[in-house]
């Protein structure tokens, strides 16, 4: 039997933290057909708060150092303001939307990172997804908004990078649901160079990526993304999609991005 | 047929900001056998986060005022903070639980306050329920915990009051399940002095309620709970008790509390 088509849509970048393209986004998220979850983050406005509670941030590999005062900032950010906002401007457009963070329902099993020389604090790593949760949800036909918050056995919440839950909620509803697995911001897809939009890639497989990485031939922050994207296609995922958050609908029929495959 | 027994439990006053009463809460909240959803405020956190931020708070009738800036406040610490510190701790503690506001699948239908002559701000007031939503939810054996958090239809967030959320969820809800609505916060219920415990109350009928009213025999500061109260069982609540949330099977065993019948 065919699988169902979801498709799972990551938006970061510069998109969230800035009113025109945030609206610009959700109205492009809104006329994407079918099954759909969303997942944000929203880095800026975390650190904003902070800054003005003066608490000190330190990012180091692209994770924040994440001490208790740090994680309260984030999930009322993260789970509180923009989750919120996001959800009832979704459904003030008439799709119907529920918001979420790994917590609920222990939908997410994590675990607090520990890394062999540097302490992140409580920053989680992602263990398993609970499918049958997300795929009773969406037979309700919600759409889902997901913020990326988890939590350990214990109750302890933990900060989580959002590409990662994006990544691996695709993985594991792969086996029920046939995904498409976006990551969408503020550029036209893969860059070679960070500063130049023309250096787009319009379509990249492993060979070609491994070989760009040992020529240094492509811009090191798309790694992470990219290491993240091959990874999701070998565990089943159908095809993943980096580009432009203000088209989405160009995005997944192929008009525009980058397509891993 | 007999209509399966639900519990709805508001839970506030002190209890929220002081990390040993709500673990207590939350211990005795676990023992309770049955479906039930559980009803947050968090008043004082928001307050004191409003304070760190400079942004001044004014108290009307018991109602925030609720500029742009105090409804981020508000919808950070309901909606992120306690709402997810709530869910993690009662996961932990092998409780199904998902955090719900009432943006989420716009299940809560509101308008912003349209007083006379107090301006408000962005202060909801409630509508409808979407009963179906709370019953596939809790047809999931999900736990439901709720803050106090609304739209309108254009998508515009509400700071609202939990006594009234309870109350209104209750009464939607006593159409399809048997409804205890339970009051819960740091006193043993209805005081006619609110200094003296040994003022207690443990039952009190509409004409009883009217009586001390006249009479003012009874601390002002109860007696918009007792309205919401004999509203809620007028619309069909089975019953509602205010008492001490430290031991709510007590409460719920008549063992302790006011009854309110």
């Amino acid at each position: 039997m065919k699988k169902e088509p979801l498709y799972i849509i990551k938006v970061g970048g510069n998109i969230i933290d800035d009113e025109e393209k945030l609206n610009s986004f959700l109205t492009s998220f809104v006329h994407v057909k079918g099954k759909k979850i969303l997942v944000h983050g929203g880095g800026k406005i975390a650190t904003k708060l902070a800054e003005e509670l003066n608490i000190p941030q330190q990012m180091v590999d692209g994770r924040r150092i994440t001490n208790s005062e740090t994680l309260k900032v984030a999930t009322m950010v993260y789970a509180g303001y923009i989750n919120k906002q996001i959800v009832a401007t979704l459904n003030s457009l008439q799709v119907r939307t529920l918001g979420l963070t790994g917590v609920d329902a222990g939908f997410i099993k994590a675990h607090k990172i520990n890394h062999p020389s540097i302490d992140f604090g409580f920053v989680g790593e992602v263990d398993a997804v609970d499918t049958n949760f997300l795929l009773s949800l969406i037979t309700l036909d919600l759409t889902l908004v997901i913020a990326p918050i988890t939590q350990d056995e214990s109750g302890q919440l933990l900060n989580t990078n959002a590409d990662t839950i994006a990544q691996e909620i695709a993985k594991a509803m792969s086996e029920k649901m046939e995904i498409t697995l976006v990551y969408s911001f503020e550029k036209k897809g893969v860059l070679k160079d960070i500063d130049d939009e023309e250096s787009f890639i319009p379509m990249i497989n492993l060979s070609c990526f491994e070989k760009m990485k040992e020529e240094h031939t492509i811009f090191a922050g798309m790694i992470p993304k990219l290491d993240n994207a091959f990874e999701a296609i070998g565990a089943g995922v159908n095809k993943v999609i980096i580009g432009d958050a203000s088209n989405l609908q160009e995005l997944l029929d192929g008009k525009s991005g980058t397509v891993i495959c």
